[in-house]
């Protein structure tokens, strides 16, 4: 047992941490407030920064580029990219890429990898992974309605889809759709084929993804043999290898916004002041600064060690979704507690928090809301105790 | 004990139930994404509206032109009219008129009245209450700093004033002044008077309030005697006489919003399919609706409690605080829950509630955060057994 | 709508207040730490000052000697009762037998009534009600496996319960069997007759029940036809007649006590030194003396408002589920806070509290755990939501 | 960063596990329910059970006949002894032992440690720690009211001391008293010395430890110099290196009773029907067993943290004092949802988790109280912020 982290993962996390105070935290005001996400030019200098500091898409392949960090290192590097809003999407580690760059690398073909894969880990293009469906796919994949059926030599998709992170400005997309024999299969395809509509950007309550969240159809697309992503059927499969580390990967950046508003909150509560002595001396907002500490930490720790098992070559399955709940939970009471301490700065646009806030709502919902998290740890829960007994 | 209303009062709480189903939610859509409250034409109709259906300013003094409604009159019909986020603006109760019609009522002098109640009550001006300060006065009234000093037959006032919710389109503020000796008086001023500066609308998480949240700067503002609202001195006297009563009209219209989230929730639970079977037969979700019904009819219970208190004559201090934190707690959980239920859709603009939580997110700060009105009963908490024993 | 109480009702609250304070109190140190429950000479000491004081079994038909009050008005002569552990059992108004003696006059017969209930009424008897079983019927009645058969002009009855209170000490039970037919059916038995065998008194972490919790075995228990507790097969039926109020009555008692415990916190906060200064003026401390106070407030307006309803004629089944699980939710939040203020001395026999604390605990278990009631609400807002639209 | 725990210390886990289930697990019927804690001839079995094994007193320095075991070895093997509420005392690592054995280790002369720490380790006597007082010291130390003045070449110690952990039966006591220059000391005392009077045990809530809580009072007792712990007026020094391990080893201890809980819970669940399946298919029961899991896994993180710095040679006193509220809030939480799972059986004598929230619940009490910790964390986050920036 060992919380050390290496030289050469200090030696990253301060320059990340550098390069976000330095770069990144400056350009916060330029994002317009009525913006759905980054626009693509503040995307484009964001990038730009990231690859002059070496901290372009750091968790890729170092054969694509990357720098190939371990779970665990990817945990500290995205805490600190986190910080800012921004920081994700200048480092090129933001939902859905980044789940797409790690999909990518552990299943798509060398000739994909080349089309695809490469220019993204550049930070030259964007992706976006379409599954979530306005009545059916969501937390219940069960429900796919999205439909892929042979032609020939290719394939020929139709269904809609929604929530579709970043899909607005994407250059190709990662299509789940059913086949005929009721198991998934993945597809890509560029945006800009016929039979790829971009039908509208949905208004949300975050504004932190480039591109927003966006509507599609797919109107009789059809995709060549060769663009299927893996093998026909493993769909479901590939969405568990996508999800479990994707899913760390939120935690992990959603660390740094609630680690960036505990110390607006610190700050505020050490200089304001409120009936004769600064807020600090509060003892209810003192204890709510204890709680904030409390939550940050029981978030990391649950990261840490999801991640170390990860990079185990363990799964991760009931670890990755317990760090899901506990990460999203005690991120937000640390979100809304900093809101409440703030008070009227902390609801408007006065301070930063008011954006984390709502950035970070959906957080509890998108990549299995808490309540199927819950339900699918009881039942392991329970067959590992009728195992063991 | 009887919890029986009264039949006038079931009348009028199904008219503006009717009115709010045909003629306001239909509106909804009207106010755009983007915009800080309603838009003035967008006030104007549903104002019209509301006169038509004879629902116009139903607290107002019936001299005025009102309904005279009771505390506990208020508390049935608040909370319809809270149903659609744009109810209150129609029915004129929305803040802050609603608390600055029932100060001017109590203090203002006739030639007041008719020259500012009068055009308010028939819906035809707005108001706005500057108090809250960038640095100094809000939850402690006593950092007040913006200050009134009296030159010949006048006042001059001179400070900076934020979170001045309607501002912006107000035809007359109410202002917070500290006077030479330390006491705070309250003076009227029209908006477009010389010394009136506004500086910008502060960009908030809300968007229910006309106006939006406004910055002011009174520069050498002269205000002649007789524009005093009651008399010097008795600022922070007049505070309470708004702010007991006032703080119980946001519980009532936000009992409003709270119920429909839950309706929608609700309705979504019944009909939405997840894992085999509807939403609302999976017990994490039934569970949550439960927990809504029971924050519901808590702060239901508490409404009419105080507003009973209050038509008794008692002033209620102590238990408009208590109804302020159980309500802003109770109906912030319930929101909280209809989000989760709702899932993408309460996150985005496909539903109603993912407005009604950000418009909610400050009632537990505004009015006194939940922390000043905790520590405020504590300290009465124990006077009272002190007292006792 | 009015909270006023009528003159007799306060008359009858300050009476009960008195003799508590006066009469009650003083005899608490009386039981010793490891009975189970109040000693049958302890109870008969109360059983006599509360008959002295004319306030014995108030709730109980005035035809059978009682006061027959409302429920609303045992809403608030229970609180008071309930201040000390032993008020309700010098009131004759605690579990099982105030439920028992609410049963037997809506359903028992004449001969039944003076047989059994008029010396209960009394004070000179306690009864049991066995319904819960070991392995089968508790939250769940369904599960019934105590069986009742037909033999000639009496039935034979065999089976297992337990927690059953009171059992140790009662003069008759009322049982729950289920007949060939699948129903259940109510049966009346003298404890001494053969047939029925007390097994053991449980370790229970509560000991406020006079006999505390029993088990007891039917070994062909032969009740005559005459025995029947109203009509066969209406066993499921009557224990709602019983449940609905019986849950109610739990709410009343236990408010009192968790008054009790709140007003020793604030006493020992008024007085006690740390850092510098009283516990109460430590805000986190004061922050829980105020949050006892809205939960005990929310808990009697819930209570209240079921009570009124239940003399409206109104089932109020939905109404005191939801009761019961926001009072002793609150209820129970009040009495852990108090703990925590009381420190050492809460958890020990130094303060009434820590008993308080242990009696309370199976309150949110007993009558329907709170996950069973929020399940039956969840349905019936689901019904009632879907019947509205 | 490595969660790997070493192949030895992997081993005495295992070893420990065994032990518990198969030697001691089996003896806890011995304890009677009203017995302040395990009697001495239980104790004596244990403790001869576990010598046997190898397995007494594990963290005692090597040189005194212990294992030596780092933080880190302690916190794995602590939770597997604490799996039986008779675990601590059969190794000899409960309270007030551990953290007397600890603090002996660190500060005791030789001739001390001969004389006092030996038998201790062998598990041949016992000892308390004689610090909290009726109206004093307890949570803030300022408040110490026992005195030691020096005459010739000893003290005379006066005072009272209560809420001392195992003082009866207890071979030596370690008390802190107040100097006449304010500061503290600590003096070693046999306890059937003149001046030493044991006045009664306090009924209390929990009955794991052996000898209860005890009352004391120093009359005229008469410690010479030799006998000083440490050096004179260093008590509040010592006091912080007895507390900030002793904190850690409760947190240690009280997961293991909560996982215990939480097995029993889970067994319950699986095998126990409810409306027509077991109760872990009930999803309310399900969120409740995954809440259990988070929770149990928080703590346990924290708890390794915590002991790996402390292993590094810090103070850890912030991390001592995150991890006790964390530990004690988070594994209430744990058995509180147990005895909801459990119903009747968990509120009574029927299952082990009854005994274990009776024992638990002064946790969140000792080595200081949430609210305490809370405050001190508060003040170092502030200055730990202000230092920053």
């Amino acid at each position: 047992m060992d919380f050390t982290l290496s030289p050469q993962l200090l030696s990253l996390q301060a320059r990340t941490r550098e390069f976000i105070a330095e770069e990144v935290i400056p350009l916060e005001r330029e994002q317009l407030p009525n913006e759905h996400g980054p626009s693509e030019a503040l995307r484009a200098e964001l990038v730009r920064r990231a690859r002059s500091a070496g901290l372009l898409t750091p968790h890729a392949p170092t054969e694509m580029g990357g720098l190939g960090l371990s779970h665990m290192a990817k945990a500290v590097v995205f805490e600190e990219a986190g910080y800012s809003a921004l920081g994700p999407t200048a480092l090129n580690i933001h939902a859905p890429d980044e789940g797409n760059i790690h999909l990518m690398g552990e299943v798509a073909s060398s000739a994909q990898k080349e089309r695809w894969l490469r220019p993204q880990v550049e930070g030259r293009t964007r992706s976006c992974f379409a599954m979530t469906e306005p009545d059916g796919a969501g937390s219940d994949p069960g429900m796919l309605e999205t439909t892929a059926v042979r032609d020939g030599d290719s394939y020929l998709i139709n269904g809609t889809k929604w929530l579709t992170t970043g899909a607005d400005g994407a250059h190709y997309v990662i299509i789940m759709a059913r086949m005929e024999d009721g198991t998934a299969t993945m597809f890509l395809s560029d945006m800009d084929r016929p039979g790829v509509r971009y039908l509208r950007t949905m208004h949300a309550m975050d504004r932190c993804f480039s591109g927003g969240h966006g509507v599609l159809s797919f109107d009789d697309l059809r995709v060549p043999a060769t663009d299927v992503l893996g093998e026909i059927g493993k769909g479901f499969r590939y969405a568990q290898v996508r999800l479990a580390p994707a899913r760390l990967t939120h935690c992990m950046r959603w660390l740094g916004q609630a680690r960036r508003a505990h110390d607006e909150a610190v700050a505020y509560a050490r200089t304001r002041q409120a009936f004769g002595k600064p807020l600090a001396e509060h003892e209810g907002v003192g204890f709510s600064l204890a709680d904030n500490d409390m939550d940050l930490m029981t978030a990391r720790l649950h990261i840490w060690h999801t991640a170390w098992l990860l990079d185990q070559g363990q799964k991760g399955n009931f670890e990755s979704s317990r760090s899901k709940v506990v990460c999203s939970e005690a991120q937000w009471r640390v979100v809304d507690r900093c809101v409440q301490i703030l008070g009227g700065r902390g609801v408007t646009g006065e301070s930063v928090v008011m954006r984390i806030f709502c950035d970070m709502r959906a957080f509890r919902i998108y990549d299995g809301p808490s309540e199927v998290h819950r339900w699918s740890m009881a039942r392991k829960i329970v067959q590992r105790s009728g195992a063991i007994q």
